[in-house]
């Protein structure tokens, strides 16, 4: 791979790029399942069904027609199908317990590498998410775990979810810089993909763990990307900072 | 005044507040009034003229229906009318150096308790903006001057320029928090009367050397702010941070 011109900033996936959500919510679900009667039940399997709702969530909403709804409310309606999906009757449960259970999202703990690594790259260049995550929830996200955000931009800020072309162009745009001088930093091919097609630079960083090990639904995507990491920490590294 | 209840969250205007801007943009236009060979005129003078068309260029905009225009364009705008109205031939002057003239809005320095004040704050609350200030100018700033922001939002992200109350109450939405929850904290008197119309909590920091110790135009707003402070770091005290 040559070297790229370097980006005049760094707009971050969170959900499995910084932030491990499949270990926290398994850990925070094994806790509520057991208050629900439930605590038998595998957690991370409950992790799993729960995130996996998530694309056709981002699809349902689009198909709808309903004006830009936050992730958490998302999230929610993720939740109270899964809990169905999984034989409790949502009808019954404490509303407040819910409302915790969906708020795990806020809590999600960094990977080891995150903070360090975000730390470093914010030396240099302005780091922003460019998240489906809502602002609430990234900034309670942020607060508690200790990421060094310049500005938590993306799907709420835009108005569109990702890969919508207008949530990475927007973003840009309210940096007052090319798309080109942008960069993405994502786990994820699909979301990359996305992303150059609207003339971002792209830096992949692996996340094998982020599913357990199992493979990721978006492998197919995967393309010779500007930049490429094992972690946050070694793209610091990789990009002179 | 009694005790109110805490704010869950804290929403910054900036230009006068956080920052002080007449002596930056005065500092700044010295060089460049220089440049054009007009070294010999006030620049003090200058930012007050510069900034007097902060206002209209406000209600212009709205009346003109224009779609939301960031507030780096009007800087523009307002740069290049005071210029004419100085007497200078704009057409003639050099793009880059206007460019970067107008960018002196990016650089502006933080009052001396800016930035210990708020990172006092932030311990406790999370700190944010509701500036008119664009997300680029906002961003840049807070990197030059340290400014340790949660998330800059305010009027591009909402759509909407101060005192329009969809600017306030579009940011307690995003922080998904109810308006009374939310303190605004500024050193203008009409903007806290506008925030409290939408029933966010005020908090007024006293600036009197905002105007260069004239007095402020907006002086007949003042009320019974709930919280009242000689500075940001009075402000950690009074609410216990």
């Amino acid at each position: 791979m040559g070297s790229p011109v370097l980006p005049k900033a760094l707009a971050f996936d969170v959900f499995g790029t910084v932030v491990d959500w499949r270990t926290s919510i398994a850990r925070e679900s094994a806790v509520f399942l057991a208050e629900i009667g439930m605590g038998e039940r595998d957690p991370a399997a409950f992790a799993d069904a729960w995130r996996a709702q998530y694309i056709a969530a981002m699809q349902g909403m689009k198909a709808s027609g309903r004006d830009f709804v936050p992730l958490d409310i998302l999230h929610r309606e993720m939740l109270e199908n899964t809990l169905r999906d999984w034989g409790a009757d949502v009808a019954t449960l404490d509303a407040a317990m819910l409302a915790d259970w969906n708020h795990a999202w806020h809590r999600l703990d960094p990977w080891p590498d995150a903070v360090e690594g975000l730390t470093r790259l914010k030396a240099r260049f302005p780091v922003v998410t460019l998240s489906n995550g809502n602002v609430a929830l990234l900034l309670d996200m942020a607060r508690a775990a200790g990421l060094p955000w310049d500005a938590i931009l993306g799907a709420e800020v835009s108005g569109f979810y990702k890969p919508d072309r207008r949530a990475y162009l927007r973003t840009a745009e309210l940096l007052a810089i090319a798309p080109h001088d942008l960069c993405l930093v994502a786990a994820h091919h699909g979301d990359l993909a996305a992303a150059r097609a609207t003339g971002l630079q792209c830096a992949y960083v692996d996340r094998p763990q982020e599913y357990g090990g199992a493979p990721a639904p978006d492998a197919h995507h995967e393309q010779a990307w500007e930049w490429r990491a094992d972690s946050i920490i070694e793209l610091a590294d990789r990009l002179g900072c």
